[in-house]
Protein backbone atom coordinates (compact mmCIF):
# COMPACT_ATOMS: atom_id res chain seq x y z
CA UNK A 1 0.00 0.00 0.00
CA UNK A 2 1.32 3.28 -0.73
CA UNK A 3 1.11 5.48 2.54
CA UNK A 4 1.40 9.51 1.63
CA UNK A 5 2.08 11.67 4.77
CA UNK A 6 1.59 15.33 4.80
CA UNK A 7 3.47 16.93 7.12
CA UNK A 8 5.96 14.33 7.11
CA UNK A 9 9.04 16.49 8.50
CA UNK A 10 7.13 16.62 11.80
CA UNK A 11 8.17 14.93 15.21
CA UNK A 12 4.82 12.87 14.51
CA UNK A 13 5.30 12.06 10.68
CA UNK A 14 8.94 11.51 11.11
CA UNK A 15 8.13 8.69 13.78
CA UNK A 16 5.15 7.34 11.39
CA UNK A 17 7.59 7.34 8.81
CA UNK A 18 10.40 4.96 10.46
CA UNK A 19 7.20 2.42 11.07
CA UNK A 20 5.10 2.45 8.17
CA UNK A 21 7.98 2.54 5.91
CA UNK A 22 9.09 -0.94 6.99
CA UNK A 23 5.61 -2.64 5.43
CA UNK A 24 4.87 0.32 2.98
CA UNK A 25 6.09 2.48 0.11
CA UNK A 26 5.56 5.62 2.31
CA UNK A 27 6.20 8.81 0.21
CA UNK A 28 6.84 11.35 3.12
CA UNK A 29 5.64 15.31 2.17
CA UNK A 30 6.17 18.70 3.38
CA UNK A 31 5.47 21.84 2.34
CA UNK A 32 9.82 21.85 1.06
CA UNK A 33 10.89 19.00 -0.94
CA UNK A 34 14.00 19.27 0.43
CA UNK A 35 13.13 18.68 4.05
CA UNK A 36 10.47 15.95 3.18
CA UNK A 37 13.84 14.28 1.39
CA UNK A 38 16.35 15.10 4.39
CA UNK A 39 13.36 13.18 6.57
CA UNK A 40 13.00 10.82 4.34
CA UNK A 41 16.76 10.29 4.40
CA UNK A 42 17.27 10.10 7.84
CA UNK A 43 14.62 7.76 7.66
CA UNK A 44 16.09 5.38 5.26
CA UNK A 45 19.69 5.71 7.09
CA UNK A 46 18.02 4.80 10.56
CA UNK A 47 16.84 1.92 10.06
CA UNK A 48 19.70 0.69 7.63
CA UNK A 49 22.03 1.20 10.33
CA UNK A 50 19.69 -1.17 12.18
CA UNK A 51 19.24 -3.82 9.28
CA UNK A 52 16.24 -2.92 8.24
CA UNK A 53 14.85 -2.65 5.18
CA UNK A 54 12.37 0.20 4.01
CA UNK A 55 10.85 2.02 1.23
CA UNK A 56 10.53 5.47 1.98
CA UNK A 57 10.68 9.16 -0.21
CA UNK A 58 10.64 12.92 0.03
CA UNK A 59 7.86 14.41 -2.07
CA UNK A 60 5.76 17.52 -1.42
CA UNK A 61 2.66 17.38 0.54
CA UNK A 62 0.86 17.60 -2.66
CA UNK A 63 2.58 14.75 -3.72
CA UNK A 64 2.64 12.95 -0.80
CA UNK A 65 -1.76 13.47 -1.43
CA UNK A 66 -1.76 12.48 -5.24
CA UNK A 67 0.59 9.13 -5.08
CA UNK A 68 -1.25 7.71 -2.11
CA UNK A 69 -3.67 5.24 -1.51
CA UNK A 70 -3.92 6.48 2.18
CA UNK A 71 -3.07 9.81 3.04
CA UNK A 72 -2.07 10.72 6.87
CA UNK A 73 -2.27 14.18 7.67
CA UNK A 74 0.25 14.67 10.88
CA UNK A 75 -0.13 18.04 10.83
CA UNK A 76 -0.75 19.94 14.08
CA UNK A 77 -4.15 21.17 14.72
CA UNK A 78 -3.44 25.24 14.61
CA UNK A 79 -2.48 24.08 10.98
CA UNK A 80 -4.98 21.55 9.46
CA UNK A 81 -7.03 24.43 7.78
CA UNK A 82 -4.39 26.38 6.27
CA UNK A 83 -2.60 23.11 4.93
CA UNK A 84 -5.55 21.38 4.13
CA UNK A 85 -6.81 25.18 2.07
CA UNK A 86 -3.14 24.25 -0.19
CA UNK A 87 -3.81 21.17 -1.33
CA UNK A 88 -6.22 19.58 -3.59
CA UNK A 89 -7.12 15.79 -4.69
CA UNK A 90 -8.51 14.56 -2.20
CA UNK A 91 -12.01 12.81 -3.75
CA UNK A 92 -12.01 9.10 -3.09
CA UNK A 93 -8.89 9.00 -1.16
CA UNK A 94 -8.58 7.44 2.66
CA UNK A 95 -7.54 10.49 4.60
CA UNK A 96 -6.33 9.73 7.78
CA UNK A 97 -6.26 11.98 10.79
CA UNK A 98 -4.41 11.65 14.11
CA UNK A 99 -4.75 15.30 14.73
CA UNK A 100 -5.70 16.02 18.48
CA UNK A 101 -7.12 19.72 19.52
CA UNK A 102 -5.35 20.17 22.70
CA UNK A 103 -5.20 23.69 25.19
CA UNK A 104 -3.21 23.65 28.37
CA UNK A 105 -3.60 25.79 31.53
CA UNK A 106 -2.17 23.96 34.68
CA UNK A 107 -3.32 20.92 33.22
CA UNK A 108 -4.14 19.70 29.71
CA UNK A 109 -7.59 19.82 28.44
CA UNK A 110 -9.49 18.63 25.04
CA UNK A 111 -10.34 21.89 22.88
CA UNK A 112 -12.55 20.91 20.04
CA UNK A 113 -13.32 23.02 17.29
CA UNK A 114 -17.11 23.76 16.65
CA UNK A 115 -17.36 20.39 14.73
CA UNK A 116 -16.78 18.41 17.63
CA UNK A 117 -13.30 17.11 17.00
CA UNK A 118 -10.42 17.77 14.51
CA UNK A 119 -11.38 14.94 12.42
CA UNK A 120 -14.38 16.04 11.99
CA UNK A 121 -13.23 19.98 11.18
CA UNK A 122 -11.09 17.73 8.27
CA UNK A 123 -14.33 15.98 6.87
CA UNK A 124 -15.99 19.29 6.59
CA UNK A 125 -13.04 21.18 4.73
CA UNK A 126 -12.06 18.31 2.42
CA UNK A 127 -14.44 17.29 -0.39
CA UNK A 128 -17.65 15.64 0.50
CA UNK A 129 -16.39 12.01 -1.26
CA UNK A 130 -13.09 12.10 1.09
CA UNK A 131 -12.95 9.01 2.83
CA UNK A 132 -11.72 10.71 6.41
CA UNK A 133 -10.99 8.33 9.14
CA UNK A 134 -9.28 8.73 12.98
CA UNK A 135 -6.26 6.52 13.64
CA UNK A 136 -3.03 6.72 15.76
CA UNK A 137 -4.31 9.89 17.56
CA UNK A 138 -3.21 8.04 21.24
CA UNK A 139 0.38 7.87 19.97
CA UNK A 140 3.25 10.01 21.27
CA UNK A 141 6.12 10.80 18.60
CA UNK A 142 8.83 9.35 21.20
CA UNK A 143 6.54 6.15 21.00
CA UNK A 144 7.17 5.89 16.99
CA UNK A 145 10.51 6.87 17.19
CA UNK A 146 11.50 4.49 19.98
CA UNK A 147 11.75 1.76 17.13
CA UNK A 148 13.48 -0.98 19.42
CA UNK A 149 10.37 -1.23 21.33
CA UNK A 150 7.29 -2.89 20.05
CA UNK A 151 4.90 -0.56 19.43
CA UNK A 152 1.79 -2.07 21.67
CA UNK A 153 -0.98 0.66 21.28
CA UNK A 154 -4.28 -0.06 20.53
CA UNK A 155 -6.11 2.40 18.09
CA UNK A 156 -9.40 2.91 17.81
CA UNK A 157 -10.25 4.33 14.23
CA UNK A 158 -13.23 6.08 13.34
CA UNK A 159 -14.96 7.10 9.39
CA UNK A 160 -18.84 7.23 8.40
CA UNK A 161 -17.65 4.31 5.68
CA UNK A 162 -17.05 1.15 7.46
CA UNK A 163 -15.19 0.06 3.81
CA UNK A 164 -12.41 2.81 4.84
CA UNK A 165 -12.29 2.27 8.61
CA UNK A 166 -11.30 -1.08 7.40
CA UNK A 167 -8.98 -0.24 5.06
CA UNK A 168 -7.32 1.83 8.15
CA UNK A 169 -7.56 -1.02 10.85
CA UNK A 170 -6.21 -3.25 8.17
CA UNK A 171 -3.30 -0.68 8.05
CA UNK A 172 -2.87 -0.46 11.56
CA UNK A 173 -2.98 -3.96 12.09
CA UNK A 174 -0.05 -4.05 9.18
CA UNK A 175 2.66 -2.29 11.80
CA UNK A 176 3.69 -5.47 14.00
CA UNK A 177 1.91 -5.53 17.88
CA UNK A 178 -0.06 -2.38 16.52
CA UNK A 179 -4.09 -3.55 16.93
CA UNK A 180 -6.62 -1.46 15.35
CA UNK A 181 -10.48 -0.96 16.47
CA UNK A 182 -13.48 -0.35 15.00
CA UNK A 183 -14.86 2.46 16.50
CA UNK A 184 -17.77 3.44 14.74
CA UNK A 185 -18.77 6.79 12.93
CA UNK A 186 -16.90 9.79 12.88
CA UNK A 187 -19.25 11.31 15.54
CA UNK A 188 -17.07 9.03 17.56
CA UNK A 189 -13.93 11.19 17.10
CA UNK A 190 -14.01 13.64 20.26
CA UNK A 191 -13.96 10.78 22.29
CA UNK A 192 -10.84 9.23 20.51
CA UNK A 193 -9.15 12.30 20.57
CA UNK A 194 -10.06 13.46 24.51
CA UNK A 195 -7.71 10.55 25.45
CA UNK A 196 -4.47 12.44 24.30
CA UNK A 197 -4.87 15.05 27.04
CA UNK A 198 -5.88 12.52 29.58
CA UNK A 199 -2.67 10.46 28.63
CA UNK A 200 -0.67 14.35 28.81
CA UNK A 201 -2.10 14.59 32.42
CA UNK A 202 -1.12 10.92 33.42
CA UNK A 203 2.33 11.99 32.06
CA UNK A 204 2.45 14.63 34.21
CA UNK A 205 0.87 13.97 37.54
CA UNK A 206 1.96 10.24 37.56
CA UNK A 207 5.69 11.10 36.29
CA UNK A 208 6.10 9.05 33.28
CA UNK A 209 6.89 9.60 29.70
CA UNK A 210 4.97 9.00 26.20
CA UNK A 211 2.04 7.09 28.11
CA UNK A 212 0.12 5.12 25.59
CA UNK A 213 -3.34 3.05 25.67
CA UNK A 214 -4.88 -0.67 25.43
CA UNK A 215 -8.38 -1.78 25.16
CA UNK A 216 -9.08 -4.99 26.20
CA UNK B 1 -10.59 1.26 54.93
CA UNK B 2 -14.32 1.64 55.48
CA UNK B 3 -15.76 1.95 51.91
CA UNK B 4 -19.59 2.95 52.01
CA UNK B 5 -20.81 2.42 48.32
CA UNK B 6 -24.04 4.52 47.70
CA UNK B 7 -26.21 2.60 44.96
CA UNK B 8 -24.89 -0.64 46.02
CA UNK B 9 -27.97 -2.59 45.13
CA UNK B 10 -27.19 -1.50 41.35
CA UNK B 11 -25.21 -3.65 38.88
CA UNK B 12 -22.32 -1.36 39.07
CA UNK B 13 -22.51 -1.18 43.07
CA UNK B 14 -22.69 -5.23 43.17
CA UNK B 15 -19.65 -5.56 41.55
CA UNK B 16 -17.80 -3.28 43.81
CA UNK B 17 -18.96 -4.90 46.74
CA UNK B 18 -17.92 -8.25 45.46
CA UNK B 19 -14.09 -7.06 45.00
CA UNK B 20 -13.60 -4.40 47.24
CA UNK B 21 -15.03 -6.20 50.44
CA UNK B 22 -12.93 -8.80 49.98
CA UNK B 23 -9.81 -5.72 50.94
CA UNK B 24 -11.85 -3.49 52.76
CA UNK B 25 -15.04 -3.40 54.63
CA UNK B 26 -18.08 -2.25 52.63
CA UNK B 27 -21.20 -0.47 53.62
CA UNK B 28 -23.07 -1.36 51.00
CA UNK B 29 -26.03 1.69 50.84
CA UNK B 30 -29.90 1.08 49.27
CA UNK B 31 -32.68 3.86 49.61
CA UNK B 32 -34.32 0.01 50.93
CA UNK B 33 -32.30 -1.40 53.79
CA UNK B 34 -33.91 -4.37 52.84
CA UNK B 35 -32.61 -4.60 49.60
CA UNK B 36 -29.09 -3.40 50.66
CA UNK B 37 -29.33 -6.54 53.01
CA UNK B 38 -30.14 -8.48 50.12
CA UNK B 39 -27.54 -7.67 48.37
CA UNK B 40 -24.94 -7.59 50.92
CA UNK B 41 -25.97 -10.58 51.74
CA UNK B 42 -25.89 -12.06 48.20
CA UNK B 43 -22.63 -10.59 47.97
CA UNK B 44 -20.78 -12.41 50.71
CA UNK B 45 -22.26 -16.09 49.90
CA UNK B 46 -20.79 -15.82 46.41
CA UNK B 47 -17.59 -15.17 47.81
CA UNK B 48 -18.44 -17.63 50.58
CA UNK B 49 -19.28 -20.34 47.92
CA UNK B 50 -15.40 -19.72 46.71
CA UNK B 51 -14.14 -19.80 49.93
CA UNK B 52 -13.22 -16.09 49.93
CA UNK B 53 -13.92 -13.91 52.81
CA UNK B 54 -14.92 -11.19 52.84
CA UNK B 55 -16.69 -8.03 54.77
CA UNK B 56 -19.87 -6.38 53.76
CA UNK B 57 -23.26 -5.19 55.61
CA UNK B 58 -26.50 -3.53 54.23
CA UNK B 59 -27.31 -0.14 55.04
CA UNK B 60 -29.30 3.29 54.27
CA UNK B 61 -27.49 5.29 51.96
CA UNK B 62 -27.44 7.99 54.65
CA UNK B 63 -25.69 5.17 56.71
CA UNK B 64 -23.11 4.11 53.89
CA UNK B 65 -21.97 8.33 54.03
CA UNK B 66 -21.86 8.29 57.72
CA UNK B 67 -19.91 5.49 58.80
CA UNK B 68 -17.42 5.24 55.58
CA UNK B 69 -13.94 7.10 55.23
CA UNK B 70 -14.54 6.56 51.62
CA UNK B 71 -17.94 7.20 50.14
CA UNK B 72 -18.52 5.86 46.51
CA UNK B 73 -21.55 7.30 44.52
CA UNK B 74 -22.25 4.04 42.33
CA UNK B 75 -25.45 6.09 40.72
CA UNK B 76 -26.70 6.08 37.38
CA UNK B 77 -25.92 9.76 35.82
CA UNK B 78 -29.65 10.49 35.67
CA UNK B 79 -29.84 10.03 39.71
CA UNK B 80 -27.02 12.15 40.48
CA UNK B 81 -29.17 15.06 41.67
CA UNK B 82 -31.49 13.42 43.32
CA UNK B 83 -29.86 11.52 45.35
CA UNK B 84 -27.38 13.87 46.56
CA UNK B 85 -30.08 16.20 47.65
CA UNK B 86 -31.36 13.58 50.28
CA UNK B 87 -27.82 12.77 51.75
CA UNK B 88 -26.06 15.02 54.15
CA UNK B 89 -22.85 14.40 56.10
CA UNK B 90 -20.29 14.62 53.04
CA UNK B 91 -18.06 17.34 54.35
CA UNK B 92 -14.32 16.15 54.78
CA UNK B 93 -15.27 13.11 53.40
CA UNK B 94 -13.31 11.78 50.18
CA UNK B 95 -16.30 11.08 47.94
CA UNK B 96 -15.38 9.06 44.76
CA UNK B 97 -17.63 9.11 41.58
CA UNK B 98 -17.37 6.49 38.43
CA UNK B 99 -20.45 7.94 37.25
CA UNK B 100 -20.49 8.30 33.14
CA UNK B 101 -22.73 10.68 31.63
CA UNK B 102 -24.05 8.98 28.31
CA UNK B 103 -26.19 9.58 25.99
CA UNK B 104 -26.72 7.30 22.64
CA UNK B 105 -28.09 7.50 19.07
CA UNK B 106 -26.33 5.15 16.52
CA UNK B 107 -23.72 5.45 18.42
CA UNK B 108 -23.15 5.97 22.54
CA UNK B 109 -21.45 9.68 23.01
CA UNK B 110 -20.48 11.85 26.18
CA UNK B 111 -23.41 13.63 27.11
CA UNK B 112 -21.73 16.18 30.05
CA UNK B 113 -23.78 18.58 32.22
CA UNK B 114 -22.88 22.54 31.98
CA UNK B 115 -20.07 21.71 34.35
CA UNK B 116 -18.42 20.12 32.09
CA UNK B 117 -18.47 16.53 33.91
CA UNK B 118 -20.55 14.38 36.28
CA UNK B 119 -17.91 14.70 38.73
CA UNK B 120 -17.91 18.17 38.20
CA UNK B 121 -21.78 18.58 38.83
CA UNK B 122 -21.39 15.79 41.87
CA UNK B 123 -18.87 19.07 43.26
CA UNK B 124 -21.31 21.75 42.75
CA UNK B 125 -24.00 19.78 44.28
CA UNK B 126 -21.81 18.59 47.48
CA UNK B 127 -20.30 21.32 49.93
CA UNK B 128 -17.81 22.72 49.53
CA UNK B 129 -15.41 20.56 52.11
CA UNK B 130 -16.20 17.69 50.22
CA UNK B 131 -12.97 16.06 48.62
CA UNK B 132 -14.50 14.86 45.36
CA UNK B 133 -12.44 12.36 42.91
CA UNK B 134 -13.08 10.33 40.50
CA UNK B 135 -12.22 6.98 39.59
CA UNK B 136 -13.08 3.46 38.21
CA UNK B 137 -15.23 5.24 35.59
CA UNK B 138 -13.88 2.52 32.74
CA UNK B 139 -14.73 -0.38 34.11
CA UNK B 140 -17.68 -2.10 33.17
CA UNK B 141 -20.73 -3.80 35.75
CA UNK B 142 -19.73 -7.06 33.69
CA UNK B 143 -16.15 -6.78 34.75
CA UNK B 144 -16.49 -5.98 38.38
CA UNK B 145 -19.04 -8.71 38.44
CA UNK B 146 -16.60 -11.59 36.72
CA UNK B 147 -15.20 -12.71 39.67
CA UNK B 148 -13.18 -15.63 38.22
CA UNK B 149 -11.05 -12.88 36.70
CA UNK B 150 -8.60 -10.33 37.37
CA UNK B 151 -9.04 -7.03 37.07
CA UNK B 152 -6.41 -5.87 35.34
CA UNK B 153 -7.88 -2.68 34.62
CA UNK B 154 -6.07 1.25 34.77
CA UNK B 155 -7.83 3.82 36.63
CA UNK B 156 -7.62 7.46 36.14
CA UNK B 157 -8.12 9.37 39.14
CA UNK B 158 -8.70 12.98 38.96
CA UNK B 159 -9.50 15.86 42.01
CA UNK B 160 -8.64 18.84 42.97
CA UNK B 161 -6.68 17.40 45.91
CA UNK B 162 -3.58 15.74 45.72
CA UNK B 163 -3.94 13.95 49.27
CA UNK B 164 -7.78 12.93 48.67
CA UNK B 165 -6.03 11.75 45.09
CA UNK B 166 -3.32 9.89 46.86
CA UNK B 167 -6.29 8.04 49.09
CA UNK B 168 -8.05 6.61 46.21
CA UNK B 169 -5.16 5.68 44.36
CA UNK B 170 -4.22 3.86 47.15
CA UNK B 171 -7.75 1.83 47.56
CA UNK B 172 -7.45 1.38 43.56
CA UNK B 173 -4.18 -0.47 44.07
CA UNK B 174 -5.17 -2.04 46.98
CA UNK B 175 -7.71 -3.69 44.55
CA UNK B 176 -5.40 -6.90 43.24
CA UNK B 177 -4.52 -6.34 39.59
CA UNK B 178 -6.17 -2.62 39.72
CA UNK B 179 -3.89 -0.25 38.86
CA UNK B 180 -4.16 3.67 39.96
CA UNK B 181 -2.83 6.49 37.63
CA UNK B 182 -3.03 10.49 38.97
CA UNK B 183 -4.47 11.88 36.69
CA UNK B 184 -4.28 15.45 38.36
CA UNK B 185 -7.52 18.01 39.16
CA UNK B 186 -11.31 17.32 38.74
CA UNK B 187 -10.94 19.51 35.48
CA UNK B 188 -9.80 16.48 33.79
CA UNK B 189 -12.43 14.06 34.77
CA UNK B 190 -14.49 15.29 31.61
CA UNK B 191 -11.48 13.51 29.68
CA UNK B 192 -11.74 10.49 31.91
CA UNK B 193 -15.51 9.68 31.85
CA UNK B 194 -15.51 10.18 27.35
CA UNK B 195 -14.03 7.00 27.49
CA UNK B 196 -16.52 4.76 28.80
CA UNK B 197 -18.73 5.98 25.81
CA UNK B 198 -16.17 5.02 23.69
CA UNK B 199 -15.28 1.44 25.26
CA UNK B 200 -18.91 1.09 24.10
CA UNK B 201 -18.37 2.16 21.06
CA UNK B 202 -16.21 -0.20 20.29
CA UNK B 203 -17.81 -2.87 21.91
CA UNK B 204 -20.90 -2.31 19.70
CA UNK B 205 -18.42 -2.31 16.55
CA UNK B 206 -15.80 -4.39 17.11
CA UNK B 207 -18.12 -6.97 18.84
CA UNK B 208 -16.76 -7.13 21.93
CA UNK B 209 -17.99 -7.41 25.71
CA UNK B 210 -17.12 -5.42 28.57
CA UNK B 211 -13.95 -3.55 26.80
CA UNK B 212 -11.85 -1.92 29.42
CA UNK B 213 -8.53 0.25 29.12
CA UNK B 214 -5.05 0.13 30.15
CA UNK B 215 -2.54 3.13 30.23
CA UNK B 216 1.27 1.88 29.88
Amino acid sequence: MKVGIVGGTGDIGEGMALRISQVHEVILGSREVERACASSDACVKTLEEKGISCTCSGVSNQDAVDGAEVVILAIPFQHVAATLSSLTGFEGKVVVSPVNPIGRKEHFFFAPPPEGSAAQLIGRLLPPKTRVCTAFNNIAAGSWKAIDTPLTHSVAVCGDEPAARGIVIGLVNSIPHLAGFDAGPLAVSPMVEAITPLLLNIAKYQKMRDVGIRFS
